[in-house]
């Protein structure tokens, strides 16, 4: 079927080429006429602007936004009064469920459907598909399922679950019709809080296997210092890198993550290249307010969140108040990074 | 080649099955005669005793105890004066690798070799292989790798990591020597720490998205409840079990843990099987011990830890207190369970 | 000065009272006639209904609301069309800031002043004074410090904090103008955070002073239990009321909330009546959610909040997929409450 | 009575001077000569040696050790031998439990007592007196209560508990015999532990306060930033310093702490002579660890002393495996340092 595409990044790009293996008619625009150009000479039908696309699509219209959280609003503004009655947009990237939830009630005014596709998959989508997780009306869904089905992984991407037989069940083809408008994306959200809760999980547990050689390093022995009881409990120098392979064969750890992770550490065991400042984008604060919002405890997930807002300096002023009170109360002087 | 094995319970049973399939010679023994009869009619060497086993094995013998925790010790200390100099004693369970490094000592003075040896797998080893993390001196270790083989997944288990190529490197088979005697169970204790941190961040997630229709709920007024700000934002009625299916295919929080748990809420999606106390088994509790004695940040495996012991009531005491004070400072009545 | 006061419940009617003594004029309504009844007969001026108190009140009037959260919205549309240009309304409830927000631009567009007083002090204000935190206009809250004034503690509740002197500064009178509307209740919603922290370190720490005994329990065997490596570690019977006691004279950890424990639990060492469900009452929540909205690590007072959505068991879920994934992988039961 | 000091720093030399004060004799004794001379000059009996302590100090012996916990051991092992049946050792300072246990059972051998003392006041300790945990079988303890009573703040340093009247209860005078050996550095530990909470708890809060402005910097619309939902929800500059004034008096968060960090902020209100870098002396780790062994949950305890070991840069190793793995699946590149 045909599909409009707005936003020609990675992800929307690619996103357009697995469409169209699967026999789908594209037609793609981005702000960037480069981006346009370098897919029509792919196959797709490149557009000029949005009422170009507009004009190239025949209705029902289905057009599918690829583009920054931030540029959504924006993008639906324009776009929202070049379409008809009974077209639909898509909002395919990561925008917080409860702005679906607001452009639904305000694009449908206008009679048009609105559909929120959570979408994971990173780099990777194009060969391994792309997990999605859709909210919308059931017609404007429907009317979208041999997309989805094209875009998702499909059934084989994993070994059916014990006891899961017959016919694909909803979500086994890697697609889910999750509820009214914004259930895809409270999905993807709660999906990616998960993600830093086990991103967090390997991580720390990593850096216990670097530090098993704790007692190896020289002993303080000022009163700044917490003592280690027994410095030979700690002499191991763990390979961190072959770990990872371990785990991924055989382990109750092994994971898709894992596998990044060994990539990662079999070019890099020190991982030097990098800095240890950890972006988070939106979901995993999401996640955490909507633990707090429904009264669910999620210290896994929140602790996770708070590590990456750590990794970037966002404590300096509490740490700051804390030395200002054992200076107080004690005298004691902060050391120096050694 | 020939191994003894001590402890013929679901691990250690299954344990031998995979040895015998892989033509490796088994002389079993357990406290309970079923059992040893039960693994003799599949073709092992039933033992009456731990000196038949030691006399049905030549030297130098491999004895392998696959026996809780708590009576690995025991066994060490009837085991040890029968065997003889350059003997190997290989701890497969779940001990301390602080017990390692002590057992190492004690039966090195006799002159003999002590493996430890993690085992990640569960009841799914016997068919997938067993992921093994083994600790000990190079002699030992090296003569055992037929038996570290065949436990092994094999480097097949597991598309290999990019980058890799050539001759299979250390844990590409799903067995990896990690170091000196201990070395084995700290890497294996790292790894159950982070196994606790993915379970409970897959489990927090899924309760949020179960409490996504919290809107839905009764709200009640009095001051002893935090008002939902927007109970329209929370009217969600999320299918749980299919989510997990989504997720397995395409997404970036794939995992096998996650097929465990899908095939679990495809059988029960309210798990009403389960009353939800769960326990945790030691290894836990060591990460946690590790990272505090390291200097090192777990907040996240910490977290998880201690949502076991919560989950068992363990923080009742503390509770009473916060109730204690509200009532002091606010004349605060506790609200009845609803 | 004059004021009115709606809302005449605990906190409401004390406030009233430690007006009256410092010479001020109240005029008070409740929905239950008797509450205004019996603050009538101790000197204030009953009012039978808003209209009443407005009408008993010369301008510019100033009405203080004394009601649930819940309520505010309901009591200021009542109040508002009854009120002239440049009268007053206080929030001194606990109200979320952004609430304050909200109405203070809607009551301002009739010309109406909005001032949001966050209140601690509980059921010990009327002798101690009340801990003021205000949020509105220069105009309105200068023409309220003698009513702040008198319900504050004054600057001798506390000695001067060393390097101030001279005339008092601001805050040590125990009342602040925090800055424009929404300042007051958004402090005393951190001051709230912040109590929920400190009040579970000190729950947390008496735990485990409780469980300093744990080597004298019975140690379970079983797979499914940690053991304890060294129970003779743990054989102490601590007098937990005493340590209160103790803490209270010259320690780092001297603090009100303390006070409060050590008379709880001089009365009750068990706490036996108390089941340790705890409720939370909105500012923890809203104060989770600042530090995840400024991206400010919070990990501290956002375990507390969850420790209290733990006490009332919405981790159950949560806890049974963590079961599920336990009985999956190894086969494991869970335990029984014992 | 007689007392010898052995560690005469800060702690130590302020403990002689208010056991002098109360009119005891003091035998004291430092590895600095000239801390000795100072206290000499004060009215104290200087020693040049242990041996020349013990010689000056009559039977039964009571010698107190004020040195850091790194030195204690050996400082016992050249102390002890000196000493003679039924004198007592004293170790006042910082040590773990575990090695109270220890050196109890190796001093005992020798017909000598040991009672371990944790020591809070810190520099204060000399006016407001210091609040002392005792552990130590009944003889030895009840010798020294004259002691205990001369270094602790009395009764009258606080108003008694409701609910508490006639003689003084233990731990009333502000000195509390805990149990047997270690029981008192136990309590000391939690106490510390507890120190930690409350410390992290006001940190986190004051930081969410200085992050209220957050709305008004700058909000970067890349990918790899979570956006601001609501900016005009955090416009505030709060004044921290007077924050802190005004719940010193009436609020819920009053405390001693809080008094040290009024006046911090009253003189630094950025702080800006601190780094943020947090040392931590060993009882934090020690709850942290004794809550693990107890099977008691401490979420809020254990995420401050992580709080601490992340401003020392501890977690970097992980940061670093989070960004390679977003990098892995996304493509996504670390943002600098802003």
């Amino acid at each position: 079927m045909q599909l409009g595409m707005v936003g020609l990044g990675r992800m929307g790009a690619n996103m357009v080429r697995r469409l169209m293996r699967a026999g789908h008619e594209c037609v793609v625009y981005d702000v960037d006429p480069d981006s346009v150009k370098r897919l029509a000479g792919e196959g797709a039908t490149g557009a000029s602007s949005l009422q170009d696309m507009v004009d190239k699509l025949d209705a029902p219209r289905s057009v599918w936004l690829m583009v920054p959280a931030a540029f959504v609003d924006g993008t639906v503004a324009d776009l929202a009064p070049l379409l008809s009655k009974d077209d639909t947009i898509i909002d395919g990237g990561n925008s917080s469920y409860r702005d679906d939830q607001r452009r639904s009630k305000e694009v449908g005014e206008q009679g048009l459907h609105y559909v929120d596709c959570g979408t994971s998959g990173g780099v990777w989508g194009l060969d391994r598909g792309y997990s999605l997780m859709v909210g919308g009306d059931d017609a404007a869904v429907g009317r979208l399922q041999p997309i989805f089905e094209a875009l998702a992984p499909g059934i084989d991407a994993a070994p059916r679950t014990p006891g899961r037989d017959g016919d694909p069940q909803p979500g086994e083809a890697g697609w889910l019709h999750c509820g009214p408008p914004g259930a895809g994306h409270f999905v993807k959200m709660v999906h990616n809080g998960i993600e830093y809760g086990l991103m967090a999980a390997y991580a720390e547990g990593l850096n216990i296997l670097r530090g098993a050689n704790a007692g190896n390093a020289k002993q303080a022995d000022d009163a700044e210092t917490a003592p280690l009881r027994d410095p030979d409990a700690y002499r191991y120098d763990i390979d961190i890198a072959s770990v990872a392979e371990v785990w991924r064969r055989g382990s109750v750890v092994g994971s898709w993550l894992l596998d990044l992770t060994a990539a990662a550490l079999a070019s890099s065991p020190q991982l030097d290249q990098f800095s240890g400042r950890v972006s988070d984008s939106g979901e995993g604060r999401w996640t955490a307010i909507a633990a707090v919002e429904e009264g669910v405890p999620a210290p896994v997930l929140t602790s996770a969140l708070f590590s990456r807002f750590s990794s970037r300096d966002c404590d300096e002023f509490a740490n700051k108040v804390m030395s200002a009170m054992r200076s107080e109360f004690g005298g004691h002087d902060e050391k120096p990074a050694s």
